[in-house]
């Protein structure tokens, strides 16, 4: 293998795929990247064996082949080379090692064979489509903050994807996400082709992989889903994650559907409230109460130790006076995803799970379980 | 304890002080700040034992008193508080509680007697002078890097300040700080006053509290010098420290006065090649050999491991061919301080210290232990 490729090419596409690598690795191959020279282009792939990423650019190739070297030091040494230079990587057949030639820089690293490198089959999909890239930001952005964190919850590790009826019967592409105590979902219109797309549930990983990989990306991502298997593909970057095998909860249950008590909040004053009060709550608890009464909230934080915060905050409320309490850092997770000035929330009892809703994305749905105060 | 201060205000003089205090603490009261109202002002204490922070801010003062409250909590909670506003700080009597008002906000927060906290008593300073606060950047940013982190060695674990002897022979006021495998040592033209400092050895956590607190002062800090303490003083805000009871070694054996090969390099780019040579080195030793011939330098670091890395630069160096080894993160600490655009090394032989000097700041000298390569 001895190729050229500019350097800005090969960070480009290094820095898609090498963040799948984990740091620590017992097994060393997994710590490698492989690359691939042929047909005008260096492709890379890595992998943890959950998520594999794939990324290629174009290089002038000299002579084919393909080896894997650690994927950790080769995005450093790349990184640091001076921007605009060319790179020339060539396998040394003698010793097996690989060779980066950069104006006077030049490095050697180890490497592994690349039939030692396992790469994940591609299976025939069942459902394929294309899905705008904002879309799939924002699907992703409005829902991932809910994902739960119990390894032994291991169902809710994941944003849950599939084709479901909007609010008014037309098809959508619906995320959803909960942790148990909290829900997060969000609408975008169903791509055509996805408009049977059963549920599944991606890793909270291969998420944040897709998230990043797409970050400035402006066109289609294509999306292919298989019984295991789900694809993210954007231009030549190609993202393949194994899905949770498990069963999602109905999470329509949890929704509430007869919340009558309407609130309507000025977002940015209720978030900086919340954020202030929430300064003297007990670290594990960080409850607030919230106070509801005509025109007013009252949001009060009460600790034996570390003392009491108490903010007053004019609102749209014409409902029974309530109390009702709910931890702190949930509620702000939420109140950065409205859009609008105003946050809605639409309550029961002091009990009941609140209905939180942004006037500025209306294809979103927020639910908080309250804490006894 | 009754009182009216601006937010702005109250948050500077806080800012300044309660970064002494330990997160994590085991006597409640040294995790409090001293607030005392009197005469048109709110004077803020905190300490930590070893360090005393004093800072002061007018304020409207209706009636006077001093209490102790969290320092962490109420630094945030003013912190959290919008831009502009009035802040109203009152003692309840009966509950012992601090209230905290501010627009439709309400804080109280526990607290604990005035007279349970422990101040520094002032003692009779031995010397005391003025300095520039832009020399003693300087002098803290030039030399705090190779303060050492042994506790065992708990001399070494400050910075070394005292009068001494210039180049030519004009009195200066110098820091030296080392760790047994560097040196780093800066003068500033010796104040009034400073001329018969003896050594002291202000400890690491004082030196950057020093430096967060004259970050943006361009007027001149009062230092004054006792047998056990340095006070710092800039404007209203007041900085005492216990010093380090040891004897800092006799450094100027340390530094090298017949290093004769002389090696000049351009900064910038010794920096880049360090730092990616470096990449490919077993993290423990992180050794870079620099092979010395005409006109070049090459840096080489060889890992079993991890790899090899090569880099070669022009240089202007004439004497004998020599090979020599640094830690590579030492020499990325001395070329970030480094103001000129060449590096001046000079040399004796690969098992010498170097004597690193810049000629952008010719009073700053660096000393670099070699390693076996």
């Amino acid at each position: 293998m001895k190729l050229t490729i500019e350097r800005s090419d090969l960070l480009n596409a290094l820095s898609h795929v090498q963040n799948v690598v984990e740091r620590r690795n017992t097994i060393p191959i997994l710590s490698n990247v492989l690359m691939d020279a042929k047909d005008g282009a260096l492709t890379l792939v890595a992998t943890d064996l959950d998520i594999e990423a794939v990324d290629s650019a174009d290089a002038r190739i000299a002579s084919e082949g393909a080896i894997t070297a650690p994927a950790g030091t080769l995005f450093d040494v790349i990184r640091k080379l001076p921007a605009g230079a060319d790179v020339e990587l060539e396998l040394n057949p003698e010793n097996r090692r690989l060779t980066i030639r950069s104006g006077r820089s030049k490095f050697e690293l180890p490497t592994l064979p690349a039939s030692d490198f396992q790469t994940m089959t591609g299976d025939d999909s069942a459902t394929r489509f294309n899905v705008d890239a904002a879309d799939l930001r924002r699907l992703i952005d409005k829902t991932r903050f809910a994902i739960s964190t119990e390894e032994t919850r291991y169902y809710l590790n994941g944003v849950y994807l599939h084709a479901a009826d909007g609010d008014k019967q037309e098809k959508v592409l619906r995320a959803v996400a909960t942790d148990g105590h909290r829900l997060a979902l969000a609408d975008a219109p169903a791509p055509k082709g996805a408009e049977a797309l059963e549920g599944v549930i991606v890793p909270r990983k291969a998420i944040g992989e897709v998230r990043r990989l797409i970050d400035a990306v402006d066109a289609d991502v294509t999306i292919s889903v298989s019984e295991t298997k789900i694809v993210f593909q954007a231009g030549r970057a190609v993202l393949t994650s194994k899905l949770i095998d498990g069963s999602f909860p109905d999470y329509q249950r949890v929704i509430p559907k007869g919340n009558e008590k309407r609130l309507v909040i000025d977002n940015k004053s209720f978030e900086a409230a919340v954020d202030r009060v929430s300064t003297v709550s007990a670290e594990r608890s960080r409850s607030v109460k919230l106070s509801l009464g005509d025109g007013k909230v009252i949001l009060a934080v009460n600790s034996a130790e570390t003392g009491q915060g108490h903010e007053e905050i004019e609102c749209d409320y014409g409902a029974d006076a309530m109390e009702i309490g709910f931890n702190a850092k949930y509620l702000l997770d939420v109140t950065a995803q409205i859009e609008a000035e105003d946050a809605e929330f639409m309550l029961n009892d002091p009990a009941s799970p609140a209905l939180i809703l942004d006037p500025g994305d209306l294809a979103t749905r927020y639910v908080l379980m309250p804490l006894r105060v």
